[in-house]
């Protein structure tokens, strides 16, 4: 057997410039972003570039996309942030080991929802609560980092408290900070937006000129690096800089948590571990169809699962594959890992010799870098869709974006999963029924309120366009004698169940007892079209027992039975 | 508009006879109930007696069910104990008073469920989960009442604790209540299993034998408050007994509860309402069945609500409709809730002028009551059932169990509702998909797995059987391009709808995409069997204007557009 991952054993020299200027452009917009995210999620900045160093190589040798790009990501930074605070004070020793214990249960996590096929966990998080909880949490990180753009020292757990914090600061505001920080927002907004068609307009290929505009926030940080530096703004003007960045590359280091501490975090790590999953599987799904391939969702979460062990490994934090950087990562013309990989090498060069470029870099800079990042997660347009669409998915989306805001990020995404559900229960427990007859002359049946349609006499014939579950079996059941009371005459009564997929033991049961009731007043319940896996289950029960002989493979056979007069 | 309930303007002379027989019979049942679930719940005694007469009254006036009989019941019992006891000492004022405030808070549910038509949240418990809950409570309940048959002093949280308590005060047992105490439970299981054949071969018929075993529990009471009276045993043998009962009628006084006071009792009153709702209604359809009535679950909701608000007001605790008592008050030839105001006349008349009489009863004989009582809820039949059916279900009911058991009546239920939900989504995430093709000669179109079958060049027809919601659309896209990467061949895919009772706002977004990325890969997507609701919203967004002029009434049209060769 061999331990190569397929892609390396069947690595064509072609592939090789692709690879390698996808992965010193990632690295470029790597750096900037470990930084700032790190500080995001509370933590020392070089934990930021520990997160992406081995994660991206164990991603490259386990994972099944060829262009996924791994590493610290703003969502997650925040969740590590709100899963923390409580427990620890942020940048501690105790709180980096706290950021890297989480890493390590959600890597155990990914690996065992792997293992035991619990992949379908992800599926609890509808698209609305996704868009609802990111665009969220955009808010709640684009306001958290106000304060590192006016200088000043506010505390907040949600955003009106952030808020008030703020205008009550204000007049603290350092100008050297400020201006620092507002050049940098208008600068990255501006290159957003403009960057590219100017380049094009110069001459350079429209490709090439998006890939330039994506190197914008380097810019930024080595222009405010050196500016600060020459000036000495961090003295002069009390201007907040990154700091020493200790060289050198992480130490391998693992320590378990204790009981306490896995208790604490293992409700953040699932919340991590399900949204990470969820992010990077549509993101690795939608960048390999452009090109034809597959993601395996299983070796998906293989792959995230030992990227976050190496994480935490190394010293790192909880990471997954970032929307920005691979889509970046695809476009500079990354065919395989190889472009991770060779990003993860350049980061370590950047960590053994290069920290002490990072000094003067001020903290107002990373954090326009991360206000820009995250407004283009802030997702309208999924709102503005699912409210046209269908106003129980706007609402959950809504209530988990309000929820997100208000409470923070873990009441903000329980509240969307449990609203997801009750709105599943919700239609499951309001079917569609309708009491059909024959349209004549074929072998069609309607609904006799819409259509023009054949009954025959004593026969009742109703279709339910659900399956029978839990959440709607005495609806059925209300229904039916709703139906009997206004219809004395009714000696057959028809389930038609095209639309069933599936009878659970609920249902099982009020059907059971449906029959004995019925056959107590001289009805006969009879069924049709039940479906092979419905009825193969069904026919070994008592129901089953005493249904012999009334079950008919289609309406037709059941209503053609009585001759219609 | 006339205010008297239909049931008592239409009252025959003729159904006076059973309403009568079947109050007094109730009342003889009901006393030592109440005595017993008062103890049970931490309550004093006349407590018990108070929720065993306004509710029945209000009830009377505005249920549904000619034959539910409504007061206090051992499951809602316990979960007052286990809502109350960490908020304060058992028996106190002030838990007296959060008993009534809890009983108030669950009729003010009732009648906004019933207002806001939120009837349906009852539907997220399924049957195995009640099940379960109803099991494991009953053992909760048995194990918890042994220290009363010992007379020893006993405090446990869980099963586990209360038996090690248990077995560790095992040498301080009072013999004299442990004789009391088996004595009656020998008595009371003997009775359940052998008076009634016994009474029936004594020349009394089945029906009257059948009830006057039921009586039993009177008959235990008044034998060993004679006993205790007599041999003065509960101070020469340390019996413990029920005490002074004050006598008169409750006071009506409605005491709200403060908002801290509200925040703890909001949820335990939730789960106390939906399981006194949904097993009221299960008691009160199977009776009205027998008798081709109807239950209406919205006057239901409106009865038992308007119930625990008289017993709020009158001191009471939280009541819902009992199932033993109202199969007795059927049996014993109940026609209309007459019955039930002659029982709550006659329970004010025992507090009136009677409550001396229970002075030397034995908390050791209400403890054996209590636990014959319960011991018939443990349901191993639908375990079984379920097990056989629907393992799903039958791990749901399990760990419900379990659960209750172990962790409490509280975070039983919860674990057993979120496993319902998840198996509700796991069933989702896992739909049945077939491709199909026409059975030769016919209209009809089968699995090409299972039958012979013609297929068309080209087109690949799935058909799958669920709705396409957030917990299964990837796994429809996933299973598309897995059969896609099979055969190169395939220009056109047609997703047959016939089961699709409904298209979610993720499922809708994955189709989007994924007919974007087939028609950019020369694949044409099309729908056949689509249902008019589900159409009527799918037309008016971008997928359904792409899909214009590929969407089919029938499988044979869409299959048909091509000549098999």
């Amino acid at each position: 057997m061999n331990y190569l991952p397929a892609w390396l054993r069947a690595y064509r020299p072609a592939w090789l410039a692709g690879d390698l200027t996808a992965g010193l452009i990632v690295t470029v917009m790597l750096i900037p972003q470990s930084l700032a995210y790190a500080m995001l999620a509370g933590l020392p900045p070089e934990v930021g570039l520990y997160a992406s160093i081995l994660p991206i190589v164990a991603y490259a040798f386990l994972g099944s996309s060829m262009t996924l790009a791994v590493g610290p990501v703003a969502v997650a930074s925040l969740m590590t942030a709100s899963a923390l605070q409580p427990l620890a004070a942020a940048g501690s020793a105790e709180y980096v080991t706290l950021a890297a214990q989480l890493a390590l249960i959600s890597g155990v996590m990914l690996l065992a929802f792997g293992a035991l096929r619990l992949g379908f966990l992800a599926h609890f998080l509808s698209h609305p609560v996704i868009s609802g909880f990111i665009t969220g949490s955009a808010v709640l990180i684009a306001v958290g980092q106000l304060k590192h753009i006016l200088g000043v020292q506010v505390a907040g757990s949600d955003v009106l408290e952030t808020l008030r914090g703020l205008a009550k600061a204000l007049p603290q505001t350092q100008p050297a900070t400020l201006a620092l920080g507002a050049a940098s927002l208008i600068f990255l907004l501006a290159s957003r937006r403009y960057l590219a068609p100017v380049l094009t307009r110069l001459g350079i290929a429209t490709k090439t000129a998006e890939l330039m505009a994506k190197l914008a926030p380097m810019v930024a940080v080595i222009a405010s690096t050196a500016i600060v530096a020459f000036f000495g703004l961090h003295e002069s003007a009390g201007v907040r800089i990154v700091g020493a960045v200790p060289q050198g590359l992480p130490h391998l280091n693992l320590q378990l948590p204790g009981l306490s501490a896995l208790g604490q975090l293992w409700l953040p790590a699932l919340l991590i571990t399900l949204i990470g999953f969820v992010e990077s599987v549509s993101v690795a799904q939608s960048l390999a169809l452009k090109r034809q391939q597959r993601i395996q969702p299983n070796r998906e979460l293989l792959g995230l699962g030992a990227a976050n062990l190496a994480s935490a490994l190394s010293g790192g934090y909880p990471v997954t594959g970032g929307f920005a950087r691979s889509v970046v990562n695809f476009a500079a013309g990354a065919h395989t890992p190889l472009a991770g990989v060779i990003s993860a090498a350049l980061m370590a060069l950047v960590i053994s010799v290069m920290t002490g470029l990072f000094y003067y870099l001020p903290h107002a800079v990373l954090a326009a870098t991360i206000i820009v990042a995250v407004t283009s997660l802030i997702d309208l347009h999924t709102l503005k869709e699912a409210w046209h669409y269908d106003r129980a998915d706007a609402l959950s989306l809504v209530a988990t974006a309000l929820g997100v805001v208000s409470m923070g990020v873990e009441v903000g995404v329980l509240t969307g999963v449990s609203l997801s559900l009750a709105v599943l229960v919700w239609r499951s427990s309001h079917p569609h029924m309708a009491v059909v007859g024959r349209v004549p002359g074929t072998e069609h049946f309607r609904n006799i309120a819409r259509h023009q349609v054949q009954t025959v006499p004593g026969l009742l014939a109703l279709r339910v366009d659900e399956s029978l579950i839990f959440a709607n079996a005495t609806v059925l059941e209300d229904r039916i004698e709703a139906l009997l009371a206004q219809d004395a005459s009714v000696r057959r009564l028809l389930l038609i169940c095209s639309a069933v997929n599936q009878i659970d033991s609920t249902a099982l049961g009020v059907l059971t007892q449906l029959e004995r009731s019925l056959a107590a007043r001289g009805i006969a319940l009879c069924l049709a079209e039940v479906k092979g896996p419905v009825w193969d289950r069904v026919s070994s029960t008592e129901l089953g027992r005493r249904l012999e002989g009334k079950v008919f493979l289609s309406t037709h056979a059941a209503f053609g039975q009585e001759n219609p007069d």
